[in-house]
């Protein structure tokens, strides 16, 4: 089997068993590797009954074909389980440790049980230990990191979880890399990991990838390697990295300001991708095979946010949810928030959604000052910020109730605060908006782990100026707000995108040159699977309808597809016609009628035998 | 105080008191009557915590000064209490039994308590009398009435409650006028009445108002008895009835159709107010002081429907909800539904949308036969339509959970479910979809007793070829999709409207020349309290805030102001542009702001003492 280590590892931390499984090429080929082959071991194993938090809870960490070759941006690894907000829980997450993973000798590792001390997984070139992890419990993911290599080996490569993950603060994340903090974040396998009480794996090893067609992948790398390094959005993003993106969005109406409310934001320009390279870069990150380094490493050296040396910075997600939408303009300060949200392990769009409704409730007199332990939270008030970060990550005091997340936060609160939950599916929407393009609409209420843009990554090519995928037959710019064809748009990019994450390549690889067709090819090189363009994309379709299936036996249907009422139905001026509420009602039905799901989302029998996946009904 | 009989009625149930209570002139110049003394009695005396149910809940049955006057289409009464449904309840209802209950001695009549056995109250000409009901316990409304009459006088009024309430169906009404059925309904106030164990009230008497200017009041009625009697409207209605509405409301997407799913539907020239007149007319019913005769009278001589005798046919919102909601087009079918749910006593609207609510549950796999005790609610199946109305009114085996609204059966049924359910603050819509009229989105939002096209009834005036109402502004018909200035719009109709239902006048006047100047001159030349237009008008913004103020009492806010998903985010047609989703969100905003609401739609203080009400705060 070229491309794959051909064996998963197996943990129960219960009983304490350590096994391997060997991977059957049927299998391979019919669910690739990453969400593909995580959403199959998940399905088989729970269900709409799984308690999340339970032992009989799966943590599935998955690498792809791709994974620990040459392939551009693939050393990459997804993390599968079921989540703490009810339903199918995916994320993709940069760095090194994929590919180390599978150095380590195997292609993924599916942890089941719960340990009754904190442990974590050494895995030395084969070797396998279970170790105890008591002494690092309480430590964030920086400090974890350092000594867990000291522990093992510096050449090791380190997932672990900060004390939001041993909190099961809902949105906590898996991290590895240190202060430059990659992480599968979203939809919370941290907490999966905090209550099975596993602190980190660890990994080294010196296994190499067969390749199918060692010459003709050699020279695909060496004829694609410039063309990648060159192309407008690796410049774009070696240049600015995502906070590049902070500008247009703000200007088309697709960042958040307020918690959602603005369409404007003075001196936004403070936030700008241009501000931090000017004024706080020190240099770039890279993730294993990247040639872009869209990484951000950042060096405050004086002030009351002065780092104590170089640290990770703020995505374009972070500045925007920490950022504009808490009406803070200091880059600074959320290059501070991002450090804390990394070193507890928490993510930062959740984070700073959840911030940004308590802002609202507090601003509007449904909270008081006491209920948020003496916190004053104003709009803009960093301080304020802080402390509830600190709050979050220990779940102290009102921390607790903030760690379940914007769903829960409202029906504690009650009242009309559900309308300042940002939220689909329980999953805290990220800093793009659907009034300012369309696919969002569609591609938030139907993505499978929640309100999240990149299960579909289509709406960049939405609005003028924005890249195109020819091979993908968009050939030019989509108009921003109409409708009319969105939901074919979207069910073709969600198809392929569950092949990015099934094959674990960074989804930026799409638009700098690696899309569909050299995708295919590297794919096709490595495996030796031979697969033609239909039978890639039918890949793809098979996988997501897999992963909509496991949210169908957890209840989800058309009445979870749906978008937080703020967005659905509230312009954010009066004068401006930029913002375009969308309507999602037609695009769903038209988006149920394309992928043969019946009226209400439930994938048709009919369509799952097409995709040889009825077995799982 | 000219116009008044100057004293109410307070009946304990509970504790078996009557008494009389003399009215303060203060307190009719500022809440004249009908929903406006409802409201201050009802603000005064129960509040969030009052169990709807409860003896602490009372029940107002009140006139106004133009009751029992020669005014055009005055004679009517509001019935105003707390809603099984949470919030604030009113209805107003023709016939004759509002001019009769002044003319026995009273303006109104407030019960409180709740008797232990089946009871009527009986006043004869001033002298009231608590009687025992069990004998008519369990009849319909039209066996009641019969009964009622032959044990007091045949001149006597009745109103009354039928099984539906009595089994406290959510939206029971209370009836009057025998099978002509004019009903008070609505938000449940049948309910209510069944909860106090009170069957009835009988009025008899031959007390006369005095006018302020009798002279001046005479000429008026003779300056206007033609321009009412012969205006277009007036002309329409007594030609067609309300059921004249059917075509221009199918043909704009007005009429909703397969619960709200359908914008056209085949052979609906069956449910046309023509169809009706040509085949089963036998004659016009007139409530008290009427000119126009919309009331319907068929007869249907054959067939499965046959009629025992002339019958109340049904209003174009029965023909709708019971009829094209439920794809039903036969004529004689909606007219059966019609009286049945007139002798149960329940609320044809709620009935048919609840009833549409299942057949599409049903349809979708959501429930099956079995938990339908048998009954195949297929679109269209008017044999199933009407077992389940025997089942609603008889409070039988499924019928229970359908008596409690669509709100309650979302609930119950689950999933999906919620989406079918058509409703605002628990109150199903009638038959009039804001897609086709802007205005409806926000009439529904606001409405206080839920969704509610006669709180602002405002949207007859959009659209080409509707009336307009000069002396209100409204000099020509405004655009029916646009958002603009419709806030504004429904504001000031609101608080008009709030002023028909206070002086208990039929809102059709409004369109059949006594707008707001005749119905202002009526008014002072009864009273003589000489309102000029902008003291009336602030009155119906006083009471239409007292009853916004009520429902914040109940926790209603911002988040109950909005609209069913299926309105505010379904489009009926793909090819279609008919049908415009409103954007309820931007007119809420601007709405609020022009009411001197808060921005999640609490009135501030500053308004309220404007308004005079700050001590209900």
């Amino acid at each position: 089997m070229n491309g794959y280590v051909g064996k998963i590892l197996k943990i129960d931390l219960t009983k304490n068993t350590i096994k391997d499984e060997v991977l059957k090429e049927a299998d391979l080929k019919k669910y690739i590797g990453g969400c593909g082959l995580g959403a199959k071991y998940l399905i088989e194993s729970t269900d709409g009954d799984t308690d999340p938090m339970g032992e009989e809870n799966i943590l599935i960490f998955m690498t792809g074909p791709l994974t620990n070759t040459k392939s551009f941006s693939s050393d990459r690894f997804e993390v599968v389980t079921k989540s703490p907000l009810g339903g199918y829980s995916e994320a993709n997450c940069g760095g090194k440790w994929g590919s180390m993973l599978k150095r380590s000798g195997y292609d993924g590792i599916i942890i089941s049980g719960k340990s009754n001390n904190p442990v974590y997984i050494w895995i030395d070139d084969g070797e396998v230990k279970i170790l105890d992890a008591g002494k690092i419990w309480g430590l964030d993911t920086f400090g974890s990191e350092k000594i867990l290599k000291a522990e093992t080996t510096d050449k090791a490569e380190v997932t672990c979880i900060g004390p939001g993950g041993e909190n099961m603060v809902k949105y906590a994340v898996i991290a590895t890399g240190g202060v430059h903090a990659r992480v599968a974040a979203r939809s919370g396998a941290g907490a999966v990991m905090g209550s099975k009480k596993l602190k980190a794996i660890v990994v080294y090893g010196t296994k190499e990838v067969v390749i199918n067609d060692p010459d003709g992948f050699d020279k695909f790398i060496k004829n694609n390697s410039k063309k990648v390094a060159t192309s407008d959005v690796a410049k774009f993003l070696r240049d600015l990295g995502t906070p590049g993106c902070v500008e247009g969005s703000e200007s088309c109406g697709d960042l958040p300001i307020k918690n959602w409310t603005q369409l404007r934001m003075k001196n936004i320009r403070d936030l700008y991708g241009e501000t931090m390279r000017d004024k706080y870069l020190s240099r770039r990150y890279y993730c294993g095979g990247c040639l872009v380094g869209c990484g951000r490493v950042v060096n405050i050296i004086d002030g009351k946010y002065k780092t104590d040396s170089e640290i990770g910075g703020p995505e374009y997600e972070t500045l925007g949810m920490l950022g504009s939408n808490l009406m803070i303009n200091n880059m600074e300060a959320v290059c501070k928030f991002n450090e804390m949200c990394n070193r507890y392990g928490i993510d930062t769009i959740s984070t700073g959604s959840v911030i940004g409704m308590i802002m609202e409730c507090y601003d509007r007199g449904l909270i008081d000052r006491e209920y948020l332990d003496g916190i004053d939270m104003t709009w803009g008030n960093e301080d304020a910020v802080l402390q509830i970060i600190n709050k979050i990550g220990k779940a102290e005091g009102i921390g607790k109730l903030l760690g379940k997340g914007t769903r829960d936060v409202a029906k504690e609160i009650g009242s009309h605060s559900v309308e300042f939950a940002v939220q689909v599916k329980g999953l805290e929407a990220p800093a793009h908006d659907p009034r300012a393009k369309s696919s969002l609409a569609l591609a938030y209420a139907t993505s499978n782990r929640g309100a999240c843009h990149l299960q579909h990554y289509g709406y960049d090519m939405e609005g003028e100026g924005g890249p195109t995928v020819p091979d993908m037959g968009v050939t030019e710019n989509l108009d921003r707000f109409t409708t009319e064809g969105k939901a074919e748009f979207v069910i073709k990019f969600q198809n392929l995108m569950s092949m990015y994450d099934s094959l674990t390549c960074c989804k930026f690889m799409m638009l700098c040159t690696i899309s569909l067709k050299p995708l295919l090819e590297e794919f096709n090189l490595i495996t030796g699977f031979n697969f033609d363009e239909d039978t890639f994309l039918e890949t793809g379709e098979r996988i997501f309808n897999l992963k909509r299936l496991y949210n169908t036996k957890c209840g989800i249907s058309r009445k979870d597809d749906t978008l937080p009422l703020r967005i659905l139905n509230q312009k954010r001026s009066f004068e401006e016609e930029e913002d375009v509420l969308p309507c999602l009602g037609k695009m769903l039905d038209e988006y149920y009628r394309l992928r043969d799901w019946d009226e209400i989302g439930i994938p048709m029998t009919k369509k799952l035998k097409e995709l040889g996946i009825d077995e799982y009904l």
